[in-house]
């Protein structure tokens, strides 16, 4: 599901290690656009911080969406797990949207159609924790 | 490998859904004792935030480590990924301690030896990610 960058993969430590951060950024990380284009999304970053290149059964990332901005509205059979770690969202869980906020985490049941938006002022940033092995998200 | 609290399950919706935040505890969570006595540790609660009653490959935590306490120094096979939440905490992977803070992610590869403490006034606390099926910790 994942491709691997081996050039990056070889340069970095794959050991027990401290990623600083600073900023919502992590050491060493660049943020990536959130998606391929041809899928209606606005306005967001994905930063991958562990998972792949460790070869762990689950990857952690982090998203940060831009005012305005929001993440497409889609399925898939793997669990979400968000946890928000800056500024003000709204999370679509089936039909009803949820506000929420900082240190709030939200639980994507398989197969729920979801998605997430900025609400505020500032960048709307969140952890997302998915299995390594999953299925490719379906836009709806 | 996690008993899972009938009761407790059975009032819980396991469906899509916004657990709240607020002062470092999350809504119907309880904190628990970090682990069972007669191994060495100290002021160390865990909240268990998702994955067994979602029967999800992995699992959230939240630890929280009062100024003074520790937690067990171990290694196992399973991977552990933190991120640090509230305060000031030191790590130790192999023989060597490292400051971490507010929003640090640290990565313990299989079978490093690893140990968290606090060190500020206030208490530390991290999530933990870790795979649903994991090996049992060996304390050292």
């Amino acid at each position: 599901m994942f491709t691997r960058n081996q050039d990056m993969s070889e340069e970095r430590s794959l050991g027990s290690r401290v990623i600083r951060f600073s900023d919502f950024r992590w050491e060493g990380i660049e943020p990536a656009p959130y998606k391929e284009a041809g899928v209606d999304w606005s306005a967001v970053t994905r930063q991958l911080l562990l998972g792949p290149d460790e070869d762990a059964p689950f990857h952690l990332r982090y998203f940060e969406v831009e005012p305005g901005g929001y993440t497409t509205y889609e399925r898939h059979e793997h669990q979400h797990v968000v946890v928000v770690l800056r500024g003000k969202g709204e999370v679509r869980l089936g039909d009803s949207w949820e506000s929420v906020n900082y240190g709030d985490v939200v639980y994507v049941a398989p197969n729920e159609p979801h998605q997430l938006r900025a609400s505020g002022d500032e960048p709307f940033g969140f952890f997302c924790i998915v299995r390594a092995d999953r299925d490719p998200a379906v836009p709806l």
